[in-house]
């Protein structure tokens, strides 16, 4: 079978095309037939030597794929041939207080990952999909959408009349604007053109502020609350954006950091910090519950993620490139396999 | 100024018109003129002298009121001559664990209701409205909207992706139809006719099943979940449903029971509870938070309530036989003052 | 190496001592050298035939289990050669949401036990033990004190203050008597005799009713909380304790059902269930997160789990049937080896 | 009657006994005869003039006090004259998600505090005493303890097993490894002296960390805790601090923060908190609910305030002095009156 791997360190067209070995389930474990794979930055910064943890070398790309299992070991019991599955981000982190984040076991820089036509897993890493879903659609979840919806749904669930801030128009933002606006969640979106604005609009969000005409939109965003702030800010910028994010929540309100793509080191004021009341939360994307609960979430909802285009499996590379190039606007996947069943 | 009174028991034709002497509100209270009132079964059963609670004859009957804030007394700091506000079932439980359910403060049979063209309250009794939201609609909310509201979003509130039951077209039910599909959550409801099967699925149900063709309809709702069962039962049929309803309900779900319509005495079976793996959780409307946060989500969701009919005033005695007839589908309103502003 | 096994269905003398072959770990799997294994219950209701679930004939009994790690299979990060461990009731329920029962693997029903010399087993099927905690007693916390721990710290935690009732001297009981003692709750128990009585003050209960003199305990009960009831009752007594439970707890406490040690069938009043404003949980045992955080409440307080007697493990029978002959005040241990290293 | 009153701003000694009318209760208030009264440094920082909040000139300091019922006004359904009860807070601050903290009712800046013969207070702004609670120890209870309990035991509860960091000798830290101890958490405190360290210990903390022999406390103490880190940080030094706590709290943990006692202005180090994984949550000493909980569990565990001095009530501004000086270890009472009943 072929599979991609990271040859060498320093730019993404080191993901190379390869001959791998086929094996066989052992306990607990069922094989996946890959029916679609989709594309997280972090994918590319592993690729470039910039990703913040530890990275093997030479190991197979990316976390978020669907498929089909085609076979199982021995003492299966939660999954059969024929079920359609995804992957969980953090394989070994089921759900409870304890974060089992462990390293060793994280898709592309610990093990290796899902840019594969077969992949050997353990049922327990595996989320079952309901009929309906399409495999393209299910490949996006496991990390950016998993992401949002802990963010508004994890230790401190938003309900319905509850008020969220997103920023800009990245895959996390976008998932967290459509989430939000399905479960009754009042969305203030930042953003930088009329474009955009308009775009974020047609995906549910209720006012868009463009924080290049107002550098103050922290107070701009509050003033849109009636003074209260907001319930949840889902903080993706980091340094660029924390200080107008603890203007904009509420007394009580939640910000949660999500990653680090605000570049450049920030500090966070500490007065600032006191006087909003606000608590500041901090998640990796999430566990499998949170996977599970979100795949029923999309199920009855029907929300439809945002797939700005579809590679084929050969044109692994192309996609890479276009996710470097920055001008999508939505989830890039890339399809292995037509068929949806075994 | 005129008020309702129940001026003996054993019928609600005992409810009568009086004249009021006018007072002024105290240190920390509002006056408020009353705009709309809106009935609950209760009222009539105090009425009948078949109420489950002690009973002060000769009091101003209704709970749930909709009004304008048109005096201040001192210390008075969350409201002002002009605000919009509803009645809290509950007046003196606010939030946290305990539940102050004081009877003496019970409108209708503790203490003097909302039937009245004016009446003075604790600022603390009182939810301030929203722009937008007519005063007609918000006086639907105190009591049956907030009991649907407290059973989806109380201790444990849902999630999009869950699923609830709903039985019948009471007021609590058609509220609990209308918020879930609001909140991303699945609902299955039950009926007796096609056309309130209709009716059901024109407010969001996404399935309807009769109870009349199905006499065990919790094993048909548990299938149509795929066997996982309903997250939420919003139990409100007692003694005539209980045993179905756990039957419906998922390992780990929760059955919230409401009031006492089902009339007669019944069991629950204790083994049919324990093997069901649920909860069965008890409320009593719920507290002013609870209030507060339907308030705001009816305002972001754009909710509106189901009100069959709106009486004048003069007709009140009219509208109390409306609700005994038992035909009306949605909340009975009366009106008291067309103004909304001071 | 040597395994006890269920011959044959009928009575616990069937429990017989049998040679079985050695295997290896695969993949995510250690193998376990057995130190100390536990009794409950069902393990002699398997063994006579009247176990409330299927049972798969000729298994090996026992869920509760401590051992050592003494070889590990390929990709197990989470134990190490030596590690001291313990088994898990529910091996495949983690935490998060969703109750991952599964039957097919469940000890000594659908796959085998633990009363055995050498097991293999997941890597996320154990608990690791801290320093300083014997095997013995550690081998006592799977079940009975995973059930106490998740009747108190579930999914509505008792926070110091608040109030627990506990009935008679079973195992879960004495456990949710110590627990709680711990944590500063309040403790009240009931049980029959005076040498009970001073036995359950010697673990920490901070009142004691006997059921056999103030028939009506629960009013009892209530009127040692000042009236306001218990915060919760660790209902273990089913059919003969729940109606005097409901009226001892509080409004909006809780009664959580544990299992079914009072024998025959019987009915919860729905009207007393519904005036006692409380809700009733059914808990089946508890999940890995929840036994993780037992432990090292253990760990932290001290607790020393009051163990009855220990027996040898060819005297395997012997415990089933001292166990059997219900004398026992506290565990009962059977011990396989003395060492507690590799 | 007599008070103290703040006379001017600029030094504790500008705290003067005033003459002052009498007055009766209305609806829903009652009389209040001060017996106790507790300090804390907020009443310091408000009469010299450089407290956080805006301040109304010549107003009654404190917030903490006991006393006794000794008159009602209408409808008080909860209190009866002779009860004995404590202030809370903030005295519209009841419970639920919204943090009612209106200033206009903050006692000694925005409303007349305690330092007074006698008051009228709404009952809702008191919290009842149990028997045998003395008052002098309940009026330690409202802020600093408050602040302690819902560090411990707010929105995310620890549990008994648990691990808490505390820092210093101050008020609110004092109570927390009490609090801490009673729940069943293990304490790790730091300090500065070996003498402190011995108190500490003597209080209940199992392990006491020297910040001057270990300026980087934060990793020594993730090492006592093998790694893990701590669970919880009750964060009272801010700026001099954070850096350190953040070192010291595990994954998924919390970091509590309290006040301002570090002085300066200070920064958080985004990447330290994004790596830490953990949670920042600011609190203002808490809701009503809040000190209920608490009363109760002091009540039940028996934990006794650590009082360092009782002044009389005519000594009031040398025990601002005392307090002002900082040698103490514990509250500092004021006593007005020996009798504790009507």
């Amino acid at each position: 079978m072929r599979a991609f791997r990271y040859s060498s360190s320093g730019a993404f067209e080191n993901v190379l095309l390869s001959d791998e070995p086929d094996s066989a389930p052992q306990r607990g474990e069922v094989e996946v037939r890959v029916n679609s794979v989709s594309l997280n930055y972090r994918d590319i910064a592993i690729a470039r030597g910039d990703y913040i943890h530890p990275v093997t070398s030479g190991l197979i790309p990316c976390s978020d794929a669907s498929g089909v299992v085609i076979s199982v070991g021995a003492d299966v019991h939660t999954l059969r041939v024929g079920d359609r599955v995804i992957s969980t981000f953090h394989p070994t982190w089921f759900g409870g207080r304890e974060r089992n984040l462990a390293p060793s076991s994280s898709y592309g820089n610990g093990v290796d990952g899902w840019l594969t036509e077969r992949r050997i897993a353990s049922q327990e890493a595996l989320v079952k999909l309901p009929e309906g879903m399409s495999s393209e659609d299910a490949s996006t979840l496991p990390c950016a959408a998993a992401t949002a919806w802990n963010a508004l749904n994890g230790d401190n669930a938003l309900r319905a009349g509850d008020t969220v801030l997103t920023l800009g128009t990245g895959g996390v933002s976008l998932f967290a604007v459509q989430l939000a606006r399905a479960m009754g969640v009042r969305v203030i979106a930042t953003t930088s053109t009329d474009e955009k604005a308009r775009f974020l609009k047609s995906l549910g969000a209720d006012e868009v502020v463009c924080y290049r005409e107002t550098p103050a939109w922290g107070a701009r965003v509050k003033a849109l609350t009636g003074g209260r702030g907001v319930d949840r800010v889902v903080e993706v910028g980091g340094a660029g954006t924390i200080a107008e994010s603890l203007d904009a929540v509420a007394r009580g309100g939640e910000v949660v950091l999500i990653g680090f793509l605000g570049g450049v080191a920030a500090d966070i004021d500490f007065l600032r910090l006191k006087k909003s009341e606000a608590t500041i939360r901090s998640i990796s994307v999430g566990d499998r519950a949170n996977l599970e609960t979100l795949v029923r979430a999309i199920h009855v909802t029907g929300l439809r993620p945002v797939i700005d285009r579809v590679f084929n499996f050969e044109q692994a590379q192309a996609a890479f490139g276009y996710l470097s190039a920055g001008q999508h606007k939505g989830k890039i996947v890339i399809r292995l396999d037509e068929r949806d069943t075994v």
